[in-house]
């Protein structure tokens, strides 16, 4: 669900039709949704509400500090992965206390940053992490909490380059080191080792790996009790799936249905760190067709957006519904799936302006009719969008806008060419 | 060739010791050696002296405006793919009429600057391009010289992605359609349609692809020429490949020993956009060990770089030679080569401090043994390195550090996290 809508043919976000911020901003530009946002993260939050849950929206989905200020403003914490998005979440105003720190190369720096915020846990990715921590919390006279990442060892079928939860990743220690780790760091009595941190990757289209390694999990926190330790939380990671075609990605309800039974009377407080499931819908990309053209028996629609503005269809292989902005009522998308299957529209490879074979947004695609000028949507580009973006081409960033109700407001500008270089003078 | 050199076991940027800039600028860094620069651009235009040639440096490899000041000061001319590369190219005082102008995405924006300037040649990708070029022309009382960019379907044999000369990429039209186009174009009477440009795309290492285009390119000008034509330049792009291993690529005179020969006596100019074979050699991405780490049967070094900062390994599978910046003797490393074979090294995975499984510089690489703190060398970190990275993760971007002799500059700021939002106060 969300409110990227066509109504009459043109393709609204909210109340304001995507062609009038075009004309404002130019193309190609990001377009954000606020109520899609608020709505996602709503429904995390009131699936899980008969726990003690704090939802710690992922900053590296989607990172903009206007977005997370209205996300801190409606009550999520953060989960975060470096210095540079501790200070996002601070100058958003978010309460420090609800951020958890993840991340396999945290530095000194960085470390003692996220202990003077202070944020609420460290998630330890490895022993000599957390030796390194102790040993900065005694130096700085601090006591900050800490949960240990493990790594239950179950697939969640996803991309190989976002799969984090297995044995043999970098991620974590495997589950069965866990309670040595526990003993022989768990009365360190500087760094507080109170909660367990699980994450299986990116964008699971099925329940059942939660499951599975709550499963697992839970049996470590009953032995981790019986050696003697005292565990408060369970943090349950991210990756829940997002609908990047239409109803394809479980809903929050359906994930709390089978894990909250699960916590009920664990007397665990419960963090989950959705990021895609919140930032994915929240956002399209907009861009403009330049040139059409063939090559051997292929047609191309050249667009004005490139790999450097979205670098996951070449990076991971990910689909992302591709439709024109404006089109007849014979050329509505009722659903957004792979195959439309419409009379009258064509298969096509649109791609970008960048000078390589992997610049493309879409291969092999059905596409209604368009031509030189038009408008194309490139939805689902909230999440891992705009965060990878470059300058890669010596191209400028583009513009973050947000939509709500019925006005818009450029929450980012567009880098200029003097952007580009204002580093580089000696 | 290049003048990264262990002496006495510690890695030297031409006369200095990197220790020493990671003292000066931190890490991650890139370092730069300009007589590397230098030297590999000399050898192509010694290669090609005996004809009129033109080289063209991509800019799109390497884009420091400083990078391009001494180029330029060099006699190098420029190959552009976008506005912002124009714009670099003219902060670092090119000259402009030494410009060509490639990617199948040009705004009319771009194609304005661009006539302004004046460039060179246009690279005409599409039909429609060249039909919106002369409109624009027309418009701006401009008369532009123009190459028509046509794919000799020839197979470079490199990666899908950067394979861009074969029939089915969006680049160029095919060959056999450029008589055509001629027909239809040649004679508008506002954009000179004087040359043909060709390109394989990026990596090759064999002079074959490059022979094979050359004589296909020959006929089709033959042809041209008979049909009443004239062609003034042939602009037979990059892709000339680098020594990401030691010797493993052809040397800019091995290229020059078959391809100057062919267009003896031909009275065409030549026109050649080496990018990765003059920069990537030019240049190590410097990192130091955060941790080590097992995860099952693995090893991990996590360093301080990620893939934000390197893409090319997780996006094409790309080999860069790793190596401590400071090694005992035993483990110098005499040439740069997959496997190390030096006894006591150990085979790991390097990865950067990203949150996902794709953040990788390496993985099973042979490593002479580090620590905690080691510096560690990306090598062959010139091409595509910096151009390609981005703020993913909300990770500020690396300095640029240029060596001279003895001497080095910053000639590009590590970014603050205040620049990550710069953009971004509403």
């Amino acid at each position: 669900m969300d409110h990227f809508r066509y109504k009459d043919g043109r393709l609204y976000a909210e109340g304001v039709d995507v062609s009038k911020i075009a004309e404002a901003v130019g193309t190609p530009a990001y377009i954000y949704s606020k109520a899609t946002f608020l709505d996602h993260l709503k429904k995390v939050q009131e699936a899980y509400s008969e726990l003690d849950t704090t939802i710690c929206y992922s900053i590296k989905a989607c990172s903009n500090i206007n977005i997370l200020k209205f996300l801190a403003q409606a009550g999520s914490g953060f989960d975060i992965v470096s210095g540079g998005e501790l200070f996002r979440a601070q100058q958003a105003g978010a309460d420090t206390t609800k951020i958890v720190y993840a991340g396999v190369g945290k530095t000194d720096q960085e470390i003692v940053d996220a202990m003077n915020a202070p944020i609420g846990y460290f998630n330890i990715e490895s022993e000599m992490e957390l030796e390194n921590l102790i040993k900065l919390a005694r130096e700085h006279d601090k006591n900050p909490k800490a949960a240990l990442r493990v790594n239950p060892d179950v697939d969640p079928k996803t991309h190989t380059y976002t799969t984090t939860g297995k044995k043999e990743s970098k991620f974590g220690v495997d589950i069965e080191r866990a309670r040595r780790v526990f003993e022989e760091y768990g009365k360190n009595g500087q760094v507080d080792l109170c909660a367990i941190h699980v994450h299986l990757g990116s964008a699971g289209k099925t329940v059942e790996p939660y499951v599975e390694a709550l499963e697992k999990t839970l049996k470590l926190i009953d032995d981790l009790r019986a050696d003697g330790h005292t565990i408060e939380a369970i943090d349950l990671g991210g990756g829940y799936g997002a609908d990047y075609e239409t109803n394809t990605a479980p809903a929050a309800a359906n994930y709390a249905a089978a894990i909250v039974p699960m916590l009920k009377g664990k007397n665990l407080k419960l963090i989950l760190e959705p990021g895609a499931s919140v930032a994915a819908n929240s956002a399209i990309m907009l861009t403009k067709v330049l040139y059409l053209k063939k090559g051997g028996k292929k047609k191309f629609v050249i667009v004005d957006a490139g790999m450097n503005d979205l670098i996951r269809p070449p990076l991971y292989g990910s689909f992302h519904f591709i439709w024109p902005a404006v089109v007849e009522d014979k050329f509505m998308p009722g659903k957004r799936q792979k195959d439309m299957n419409i009379d009258g529209s064509e298969i096509v490879d649109i791609v970008g302006p960048i000078c390589e074979g992997s610049d493309f947004l879409a291969q092999g695609r059905s596409l209604a009719p368009v031509q030189r000028g038009d408008l194309i949507s490139v939805f689902t580009a909230g999440a891992y969008g705009y965060t990878m973006s470059s300058n890669y081409n010596s191209r400028p960033m583009l513009p973050e806008v947000l939509v709500d109700g019925d006005t818009f407001t450029t929450i980012r500008k567009r880098q200029t060419y003097s952007d580009l270089i204002a580093l580089e003078k000696v």
